[in-house]
């Protein structure tokens, strides 16, 4: 960890500081959801097809509910057969997932019948006893074969397969090749790889008295988990209650309702009792979502002084059996990508098809990481091929403050040439690059590789990019903030309290954060896309400042003096110049409670960011503001065994201020060994749609005993809409790992691998075709 | 039941309605602290004194440690050894009562020790391995013995063991006794009696992180209940938190922080687990509080019209061991008494005394019951002796609107009159009054009898009598209102969700209300002295006024209308005249929330009555509003076994306005059963200091059983102040049933029966005596 480069003195905001959840999470106080249990609580499990693709003939669960200890036995027939998906606000074309499916089962893991007992080992003996008689149909695997005529058809009417396509160009791209004195060509792979959090996804759903659903969920976005449940359960939204359990990882996967909630819910309706589900961690992998698999076609040209003059990228997204959130992913992939450098000359388009495999959804990066992948190795293939520095290259066509994207995204804050130029200092680019420094059979070289990405939101969930935020002062010197943006084990709770900490003159450790009910919070989309800092974190300081002029003119009152010669510090209230502070804060609110007539100290805030929806074409200033960053991985090759060693990785990102420069540093840290595991070691191995790898012993996750040097910088831009001027940062640290890493395997060795994980074998192999390899 | 005497119509206020709760209480889903439980959770019991007063010489732990399964066994050594008391806020003497006594025990069920263990069982058992050594001190029993001088001395530097008294005067007594025609004098008493709710007290305590505690604990007052549990413990009233569990009944017994709640904290924190304590039926009525027994000697004068001249009034109140609430109940026995009736010479004093009896507090009425009892019975004497009916001597004498009472109560709003006439329209008093109608050994008769009570909170907590509310409007079309008032099983959040049904157009099944945290609730003191409707109400009423503006504001702007031209009904927003509503509320609200730089409805109120607190002679206008109510019972005396029935009781109580009219008559009907009880039927019977009769078989409380005819008549004097003119009932309504009882039973006999209960024998002793009992 390197110093923050910019601390303000005397003030929370820049200040490295513990998490406020860092004592109970360590002492192991927290009640996660796993942990929680409600009196006459049944437990829950649930029957997942083991066929790609057929047709339910009929189940017949007599054997099963006849079981000692079974409560309820649930198929689609308890189920008002709605269809769900993430992104149905947008188009219920998107919606085509059931809790329990009725006619088909699309994937190996599909959801077919539910049991509630009085233990977990009766329900999944009961499921034993669940017959189902199924029809098998063709299924098809391979994302080419799903997306080519005649393949089987995996939902009703879509005889494509095709889920979503986006097809975006500006300038003449024919002439912008034209223009090129190189062009650099190739077809990248980015492979599925999950989050894995500690905690598996878990439910617990009570009825109550019958008419209203409680759901505790482990869920980045309560107030759209609760509104999905409505819908898939036919209820309305004020009809469900969810209540988020602490989430020690999010990483998108907690994004969507997953089936488990609203089978859950069923289950708990027909046990008249409240229903726990846990899945198992081979559950983890079958039944919850990855990142898509994409192939990459990309095609750039440059002039020889390095101007980019034409870019091509084509996506070829595996959905998987569902859509959940894959137009999304494909999209922000394509345009991230296509944005990442000024070009005049662009063609980006997509394909998302359904395959008969388990179906992918949100990982941090949310496409951002696989097309970044692809365009920065295809950018360094073309560098390759020009006489520029590979960091010269970046920063000559790099965004910069004041231009906009070619798709209308406003850029307001750009630290991305300072990422460049710091990070390469870090890292000792000028005096490592393509030096190819060899001792035995191992060889070094150093990558970079940059990205940019929202960070301020990204409005793709209708029209609302919103955070709302009430702040309570209390006669006991303490603060609670109430707020609709969460903690997703990212640090959002310690950032909201420093910002009420700086504003209200109080010690974080009187601020309590209540954001897990939705009888409780006030709106906010949730969690995702980088905004939890920046919208609700905006919310949360708009009511800060409106509590703190309360308090501030309570002060005034009591102390007889005017508010403006007063100050809020160290949990007190000052008077200017004076060395002993007028009265603590605490005794203020009393104060204010205590006097006939009282009042009490209570502030709102709610931030929506100055952003319009995107058009067909990708076109819009979706996000509040955008994150830049730069990554440098010096590795070392083994000729021999075709392993790579990372010996050092320097992270520099943007993130307009540091509120919490260890919260960013342990994000940065966090983001660049996820894309570590993606880059080298991951992979959901699949075979003919059957998950081959379900558990940490064969899913290859990186571990503390994988880490090596990471050096993180943050760049601060000062973002003018932020708050205090920050920028998102958790989903930018993990996009350009892997391609920095794979730059650097083409730095060492002159070897471009373009599918990842870059594993011993598939490296070895490339070397030998290249003739490189030492054996 | 009676149909409510004035509803408007197409209105939620006056509208009779279930009760919100009323589904998930008769179907057994309210999760009730009994019913909860934590993770890790070990169980707690205590140990309690065997004898009424002693040192404590020596406590060995050792064996009780030693046992298996025992987690944690705590004694005075584990607490700060300070002292807590629910008046300490008025005088640090108040604080008496250690959560674990170390040096000395006062009562039969003091608490000496307490262990944490794996299961209530290991805890009982480890209880018997702890070895205390006692030095016995003389005890006193009796309350006349414990205020003569030479008594022992329960607690340390009061050796007069009085903890408090109370004398005011006006006028000129002697010469009002002068003017007067005719005296009545007698020496009532009125005995120890105990809610006993069918949820016995329990408490979860848990530390999470070892930094601050959490409280799970029915209680009427969590703000105080922290603020209390914070001092005992030596912490700040920030490091706790306390969590509201459902209740079923307060009744008063609730008010109070009892020792479970530290000695819970104290074994969690040892422990270093979440703990339970549930009360046996048998601790609850050893070990948590009931109404002080008192002693009462009322002397009154009247001239023979009827004009009230004088009224002596002397109290002797036995608190028990400690103090708890004994002044403040003495103070409002004494104050609600003299000022039931306008007198211009009058005197009332008080003693309250230590015993080594276990200690009393409050019980629904606070001191007013007993007052009224003593108080009422005299009148009725005096009565007897002139020639005027009771109830038009009520009417001549009573509070009248407009004129303030002469210990400075502000009477703003008065039906005292109207309960009166009403009443005794439907009793058929005249008819009945005086006839001693005789069918063989059984004589009917008919009494009265009356009550002010404040209606509207009572300044005695400091200078807050304070309520706080905010209201959220949500995008389910739904409403949550976070108040710091309070439900304890008296139909708050009825009424609170009626308010915002009101102001609001939405249907009650829309309606959530949240206040049991004190991590999120506003500011309130908490409920008791009939201020949860009249303060918490009207709280929730300017709460929602400020939403409205917000709502219609935002409906206006969206429909392109002004507001004026807009109404709130059926979840719905209408232009006036329009057959069908513009939107739905939940439309608005989901479009204020997703239009870019959009906002949410967000409600806040405070209220704090006008008034003062009283100065040391009790004068002041400290309720924000003062109930009045007559009471009428018909009886059937068996002059042969002296057992009473009660053929129809008439309950006319002025309530300002009826918000729930069924929900006033629940209150009724319950205040007089439990005022039957305690006429009838009820009766801690001591012998020294062991309470004989811990046990429901043995505490006869009347049932359903024992229910007879109750005619509950709502009379709504329209108070200026409260919510629509609304007052509190819970109180009152048992406060006059004591003396009705007694008054019908002087009525049919003559004979005048002053030593509650009036069991049977008591009273065929009293026949006897006066030779009228058939044999």
């Amino acid at each position: 960890m390197s110093a923050p480069t910019r601390v303000r003195e005397g003030d929370m905001i820049g200040q490295p500081v513990a998490r406020v959840d860092a004592h109970e999470k360590v002492l192991g106080a927290t009640v996660y959801g796993h942990d929680f249990e409600l009196p006459r609580m049944a437990w829950g499990k649930i029957l997942r097809s083991p066929l790609p693709h057929a047709r339910i003939v009929k189940i017949d669960t007599r054997r099963a509910e006849a079981l000692d200890g079974v409560i309820a036995v649930a198929t689609a027939a308890d189920t008002p057969c709605k269809t769900y998906g993430f992104q149905s606000i947008l188009h219920e074309r998107l919606a085509d997932k059931m809790p329990l499916e009725r006619d088909k089962v699309r994937f190996i893991g599909d959801e077919v019948a539910a049991v509630a007992a009085e233990s977990e080992a009766i329900a999944e003996h009961a499921l034993e006893l669940i017959h189902v008689e199924y029809e098998e149909l063709p299924a098809v695997f391979d994302f080419h074969e799903a997306d080519r005529p005649g393949a089987p058809e995996i939902h009703e009417g879509i005889a494509d397969n095709l889920i979503d396509s986006f097809d975006y160009g500006i300038g003449d791209l024919e002439q912008g090749f034209a223009e090129a004195d190189v062009i650099a060509e190739g077809t990248y792979f980015s492979q599925a790889v999950i989050s894995a959090p500690m905690e598996t996804h878990q439910c617990i759903a009570d009825w109550g008295d019958g008419r209203r659903l409680t759901v505790w969920s482990s869920t980045q976005m309560p107030f759209l988990l609760r509104n999905h449940l409505a819908a898939v359960l036919g209820l309305g939204d004020g009809d469900v209650r969810v209540i988020k359990t602490p989430m020690g990882g999010g990483f998108g996967s907690r994004m969507e309702m997953h089936s488990i909630d609203p089978i859950c819910a069923v289950l708990a309706r027909k046990a008249r009792r409240p229903v726990k589900i846990v899945y198992t961690r081979t559950e983890e992998f079958w039944a919850t979502r990855f990142r898509h698999p994409i192939e990459m076609r990309v095609k750039v040209g440059a002039k020889r002084d390095g101007t980019l003059t034409a870019m091509e990228l084509e996506l070829l997204v595996d959905s998987g059996a569902y859509v959940a959130q894959a137009g999304g992913v494909a999209r922000v992939g394509a345009v991230n990508a296509a944005t990442l450098y000024r070009v005049e000359n662009a063609r980006v388009r997509s394909r998302t098809v359904y395959t008969n495999n388990p179906y992918a959804s949100a990982f941090r990066g949310y496409g951002n990481t696989q097309g970044t992948f692809a365009f920065e190795s295809a950018i360094e293939d073309l560098i390759a091929k020009l006489e520029i520095d590979a960091v010269d290259f970046r920063i000559k066509n790099g965004n910069r403050n004041g231009l906009p994207t070619h798709l209308g995204q406003l850029i307001h804050s750009c630290g991305y040439e300072e990422c460049l130029v710091e990070g390469a200092k870090a890292a000792r680019w000028e005096e490592l690059r393509g030096r190819r420094l060899r001792e035995g059979s191992r060889v070094r070289g150093i990558g970079v590789a940059t990205v940019i990405n929202v960070g301020g939101g990204a409005r793709d969930q209708g029209d609302s990019d919103a955070s709302g935020a009430v702040l309570q002062m209390r006669d006991d010197g303490s603060v609670s903030i109430n707020a609709g943006g969460q903690e997703i084990g990212s640090g959002g709770n310690t950032v909201f309290s420093q910002i009420a900490a700086q504003e209200l003159g109080v010690t974080l450790d009187r601020i309590v954060v209540l954001n897990f009910d939705t009888d409780v919070m006030p709106w906010d989309i949730g969690c995702h896309a980088q905004r939890n800092v920046f919208c609700a974190g905006n919310a949360v300081r708009a009511a800060a400042v409106e509590a703190r002029g309360q308090l501030l003119a309570a002060a005034a009152r009591q102390l007889g003096v005017d508010p403006e010669q007063l100050s809020l510090r160290d949990n007190a209230v000052w008077l200017a110049g004076a060395a002993e502070p007028a009265k603590t804060i605490g005794e203020v609110v009393w104060a204010e409670h205590f006097r006939p007539g009282g009042s009490f100290i209570w502030g709102k805030g709610f931030y929506d960011p100055p952003t319009v929806r995107t058009d067909e074409h990708g076109h819009g200033h979706k996000s509040g503001a955008y994150s830049f960053g730069a990554q440098f991985a010096e590795i070392e090759v083994d000729l021999e065994t075709g392993r790579i060693e990372i010996l050092k990785l320097v992270a520099a990102h943007d993130v307009g201020r540091a509120i919490n420069p260890v919260g960013v540093e342990a994000q940065i840290e966090g983001g660049v060994m996820q894309g570590v595991g993606q880059a080298l070691y991951e992979e959901m191995v699949f075979e003919d749609g059957r998950l081959l790898n379900p558990a940490m012993a064969s899913y290859r996750m990186p571990t503390a005993a994988d880490a090596f040097p990471i050096e993180s910088i943050i760049v601060e831009s000062d973002d003018p809409e932020g708050p205090y001027g920050a920028k998102g940062v958790a989903e930018a640290t993990c996009v350009p790992t892997l391609a920095a890493i794979r730059n650097a395997l083409l730095d060492a060795t002159g070897v471009s691998v373009d599918v990842l994980p870059l594993t011993p074998e598939r490296v070895l192999a490339a070397l030998d075709e290249a003739g490189v390899s030492v054996r």
